[in-house]
Order: structure tokens, then C-alpha cells, then sequence
């Protein structure tokens, strides 16, 4: 069976990244979506929140599972006996850092293979950040991600 | 009346934003200078010192109006029945940010449109970080900021 | 009057090309588009066919105007009394040439100014090129290029 | 089964593009390496030439078919029914082309998906041009190309 | 005497800085490695623990002296009586930063030269940041860093 | 002896290569700047003219050799005994290209190293072809090439 893998941090899933899951999903026998728990980073929906709405906006793919992971992408993908990591491009800023970690999990382990998907051209310009700085505004975003995170981010906002 | 928003941090001002600021009142009937209150990222003037710095650095221009705001940009275009905006551009990271802010603007509203300007050459190195780098190694930014920009970043950082 | 000039090779107009007259033309009083007479590029249509296809693609955009000219650009816009530039910037590539000829044309004469707007994300991957290649395989470029440019492509590849 | 295509010009083919060929080989169940014959083009090596190197640099890959196509890359990935190509990428250049082309293969047919591979960090400042650049001056391309393209390159230019 | 400067945060010294500074000693009489201390950031290692570290990784090279320096690098440079920095490029987002720094030195002394030197593709891809990464959740950093450097880092994750 | 080569087409030499020339001699013990002789590009002035037009705009700088060659540039270093090349850099794309023709002579020579030097922002949108473009339309090119070279420009445009 043909495993990926495609690891972010997902706060909030947008429409950008819910088109790179249906493209790979069509590809691969299982796409396995994993949030990466960030320590350092301060994100606005924890962990479980991030692989709950995940988990509701891809329920009616049938090869994706949704996880989450500490640690090393490279250790991870061990545990899940996954040879390949998907991972969209955006724009040239995208792709230099992207080229960065696929050479050092390259390094880290020489069996993983990064594959490259092109963001669709209608949701080149759509970022989490930009979602969650539209939403904080009161600002519509409803072509921008699925309805179960346009209600979470409502709820985020309306305290 | 053809009015033009020019939006920023303008922290401080700049002769790179001046430039930007004074070829646009050449083309547009009226420039609204309008500083962002971005409460989430730390800036070393308030507000209502930007504004006030911009205010006498463009006093001799006088299709130029000096304001703040908070919240979306679109929403501020109309409140002032603006339709178009100008963003400077200087280099490659520049390019793509503002491209990603100008898609997300149209995407919220369609009748605002975005003009990037060129920045001139000569001011293509200079932003307002590297202008507080200087200034607060007691560097010389006589050539970088106007003479107001430069007596009040020589007080904020002689204390 | 607040007239605009619109320069290129349109060799053919394509949607993405379509798209920035019909935005510049909601902003402008006028926009004027200006085929290059290029002698050193072997175009595939002639002048005169693209400022035709032009004219029919163009013809219920009550402001526009196509024209052709040869020359430095500068010296069109001194004889069209137009102070303003519109071009559309899709990629880095586009970026850095189009700074580079916005800044030898304010060199040339510091009164033009050249404004930037940014390419539909719908057309991002759009070239005149690229619609050439395509057609010349017989591909279909249906959601390429308006209509009549369509058809003039399938007569210059039918031969 | 699994299949892909690895198009390109292959004129000739170097230690960059086997990198590309050996890894995609161990990720699918087969990939067709395909020299696109484009007549607007002076290649050095005639199609045949380019298939025949191909075939020799990779006879030791089981799973790896060499074959040459002309016209549009997606109606050459109908015939074949495969559904994914693969590209490598190097730098910015190569990424903005790159997304162009998938962009419009995507555009003509969806169920084609393009995956980038990341270029080998060793082989990243290698292209064809720059091989040919230094064989036609007697340089040494002995860690640049395999073997058999090195001979092949002495052999054009030593006439 | 031909001295020239090679400025950093060196938090901590990897494989693709001491190749820097390896090439840089065979062209300069003599190349003084300078730490800045840089308040606004939050460093792993104390200057003192970074310039340590590297004069431990370059004690076989002769003429190569360690320091640290604070406030602005023209300043520094005017204290040591040298006239040239270099610095390594390895992506484009490092092109533009670079540049814009090598832009204001030259404008806060038109006396001093920064010459930009590639990094060895080999370690185009790695930065302290990502070493920081990978040694933070145990993964090897063994070929990123010098042996004392790996050391270092466990020590410091170890508690 | 400190000598570098400052390699190009020069085709023909501008402002920004003059401003090159002078900062390099400026560090360097000598600098040869050496006009490629590339028999697959068309250039405007033979060699021999680009040779003396150099010559003329550089002989008030003592330290300073005008040169040609064709072959591989490597080669050239070996028969100057110079170990460093110097470069200018303006652009993104410059960037890459240059930082692979840098990879390449240290493949063939790895004593061979390249500084890049950021070209002036006041000419950082100038170059040969853009000179010669506005030549050709009888644009001034008084603020881009020195005297020597408008000249010629005028001669070889007259015709």
C-alpha cells in the first residue's frame, strides 16, 4: 500500500490545503494528514481542535486519517512506515524554505521522498494567517475555508 | 475626486515612503496616508507619534490627509469611498506578500483595486527596521528619515 | 482626463490580458492599449492582427482605445499626453524585469509613473507563450483567450 | 500499477536528471523517461541520440522505460495512461517555469498531477547548457554526466 | 595586511559557516570572526558559549581570530582598521536581506566592501536554526556541525 | 600580488560595470577585467571595440588591466595565476545564474573563488541590452554609459 504523508500545522485547515488532501488522496492509496504539535509556537486552536475540524472537513474522503506528531517528521514517518511526504507550494518564499526541510529529512533519513504539489491557482494567496487575521476583523471568510471552521473561528472571535 | 489609500506601519516614516507618498499625490486627487494600529505586533511609536511625524513631514504637500485606523483595510476603503490603493515595492519578499494582501483585499471586496509603485532606487535598501537598527546604535539616519523622523528617534532612544 | 497607457507585445491577447484592461478601466478615464512594434522578436500575428483582435475583444469597454507604436515608450506617452503606466505582474521573473523598465522609464522621464496591478490568480499561469504552444498542438485554449483570438489561432496553425 | 512520467529535453542527459530518474524509480512502479522532440528548439543531440543515452545511463533501473513524444505533454500521458509527472526543481527560475506548466497541464486536463522533486543540494547548479557549455571548451565533465554522455560529448565536439 | 570580517550570530557555528571561513583564510591575510551580540533576540548559546565553540572549530587555521562586537558593524569595522566583510548566499530570501545590510554599511561608510561568497551547495540547505530543530528532539546532527558543536547542543537539551 | 578578474561581455561597459571596476581596484592589487569572446551570441561591438572602450573609460585607474579571452574561464584564471573572480550582483535572477556559474568553476577548479559584489542601487535596473535598446530609438543614455561609450552607441546607431 502507498502511504503519504502530508504534515502541517493546519490552524486553521483552509480551503489551500483541503484541495492538496482530494489531490492526493486520488493518487495515493492513503493520505495521512499530521498536525505538528509546535511547542513553540503560540497557535489559536490546540492541537485537538486542529485535528477535530480536519477530521470533520475530509470525513467523506475515505483513504485520509488524520493525526497528529511531536518530535521529527523523520522519526514519524518510521512509526507510520511512510516513504513519502506531501507538501504544497505556494509561492518562491514557500519553496526555498520547503527545499530546506525536504533536504535535511533527506539527510535525516535517505529512504523519505518529498513530493511537491502546486496550490491551486485560486488559493494561491490563501494562508492560516490570513484567514485568522481576516476573521479576527469580523471579516468574511467563507471562500477562504469550510463551514466547520468558519463557525470555529466565529466562536474564537466572539469572546 | 480620484482618492488613492496608502496604508502602513509607517514606524517611523521613511524618505523611501515619503518618495511613494509624493509621486503619488502627483497622480491622485488626494492621498490618504493611513497608519495601521496592529495590536499585535510591537511598535516603537505609538500611533498617534506616526501619525503626527507623518502629518509635518508631508505638511507641504497639500492633497495629502494623514489618518489611522484598525480592523481590515477594505472596510476602512469604505468608510472613505475609496476604490484604489498604492503599496511600494522594493524587492523580491516585498512582492509577495503584497501580492497576497492585494488578492485577499479584491477577494473581500472586487471594487478595491491595488497599484504597486516602484520604490525608487535609491531608497530600495531602506525600511523602517533597519532605520531603528541604525538609530539605536546612535548611527547616523540623517540621510535615511526626515529631519523631525531623525530628532524623534534620537529622543526615544537617548532615554 | 486621467489617461493610462497599457504597452505589450499581445502576441495574443489573452483572459489575463483582458482582465487588467477591464479593472484598468474601471479606474481610468481611459486606458489605452499599445501594441509594441518589436522588430527584433518574431512575432506570431502582426501588428496590425493583434491590434484587430484587440479592437474585437475590447469593443463593449467603452474607454479603451488600441493603438500600435515603435519606439521608446516614453516618447508614446509624451505624444498621448498620458503620465501613467499599467502593467500586470503575474511571477518574480515578471518582477524584476518590469522594476527594471519602470526604472529606466522614469530615468528617461521622471514625469511617468508606472503602476503594478496584480495578475488574477485565475490567470497567474497565462502567457501569450504558453497559449502559442498550446495551440499549435491542437490543444484547446478555450479558457485561454477570448473567442476571435481563438479562431485567428486555429486558422495560423491549420496551415 | 503505479506509473509516471519524466519528461524533459535530455540534451543530454546528466547526473542531476539520474538522481531525479533513481529516486522516482524507487517511489513508483514505473517511470517512462520522455524526450520531448521540440522543433522550435537546436538541440545538440537528435532525439534518437538523446533516447539511446537514456536508455544506456539507465539500463540498470528495472523499472524504467525510456521514450521520446512530440506535442502537448498531456495528450502523450492519455496514450501512456499514466496520471502523475514528475519534475526536479533547482532554484526560483525553474519553480515559477515549472508551476506555469503544471498550472496549464492541469488546466487541460485535471486528472494529471505534477510532483516536484527536490534536485540533489550536489546537483544543483547542473544543467545540460552548462555541460555542453564546458565539453565545447575541452572542460571536464566526468562528474557532471555518466559515462556514456561524456564520450558522446567528446565525440560532437572534437570534429 | 589584508584583514577582512566575518559577521554572524553563529548560534551555534555549523558546517556551512566554517567552510566560509576555511575559504575565506585562503584568499585574506586574515579573517576575524565577529559574534554580534544582538539583544532583541533570544540566542540558545551566551556569546561567550558561540565564541567558545568557534575558536575550538578553527584553531588549525592560523589566521583566523574570534570576537564579539555589539552596536553597529561599520563601527566595529572602523575599531579593527579593516575594509571588507564577506558573508555567505545560499537562497534568495538570504540575497535580499544580504543586500539590503550591504546597502546601509556602504551608506554609513562608503569605505567599507562586503563580498558575497556561495556556500558550498553540499550545506546549501542548512541553517543554526534548522540544527537547533533537529538537536532539540534528539534527531543527528553529526554531519551539520563540528564535533564540539554536536556536544554542545546535546548538553544543552539534555537537562 | 592580490589580482582578481572581473569577467563579462561588456557589450557594451556601463555605469554599473565602471562602478565595479572602481570598488574593486579600490581592495584589489590589480583587477583584469576580461571581455568574454562568446562566438553563439550576437553582440552589437566586436571585441576589439569592447577592449577599447574599456581601456578608454578605466585608464585613469592605475591599477586596472583590460582583457580578453574566449574558452572557459577557469582556464583564463590558470593562465593569469588569479585566484578570485568578482561579480556584480543586482537582481534575483543575476543571483541564481551566477551562483551556478560559480558552482561550476569551483567544480573545475577549487582554488577558483567568486566574491559577488552588490552593484550600486543607483544602477541596479541598468544593463548593456536596456542601454542599447535606448540607443537604438535615440533615447539619451548620458546618465548610463560614460562618454566614450555614448559615442559609439550614436556611431553604430547612425548608420
Amino acid at each position: 500500500m502507498f502511504i503519504t504523508v502530508y504534515p502541517g500545522s493546519f490552524d486553521p485547515v483552509t480551503y489551500g490545503h483541503l484541495d492538496i488532501i482530494q489531490r492526493g488522496a486520488k493518487v495515493f492509496d492513503k493520505v495521512i494528514v499530521a498536525v505538528l504539535e509546535n511547542p513553540s509556537k503560540q497557535p489559536l486552536f490546540t492541537v485537538e481542535e486542529r485535528v477535530r475540524l480536519l477530521v470533520e472537513v475530509t470525513q467523506e474522503i475515505e483513504n485520509v486519517e488524520v493525526d497528529s506528531f511531536d518530535g521529527l517528521l523523520v522519526d514519524y514517518m518510521r512509526l507510520k512506515s511512510a516513504k513519502t511526504i506531501i507538501k504544497g507550494l505556494r509561492a518562491v518564499s514557500d519553496f526555498e524554505y520547503e527545499l530546506q526541510m525536504a533536504s535535511i529529512n533527506r539527510k535525516l533519513n535517505d529512504e523519505v521522498e518529498t513530493f511537491f504539489m502546486m496550490t491551486n491557482n485560486k488559493y494561491s494567496y490563501l494562508s492560516s494567517s490570513i484567514v485568522k487575521n481576516v476573521a479576527q476583523y469580523r471579516g468574511s471568510v467563507k471562500d477562504l475555508v469550510p463551514y466547520p471552521v468558519e463557525k470555529a473561528l466565529q466562536q474564537k472571535f466572539s469572546s
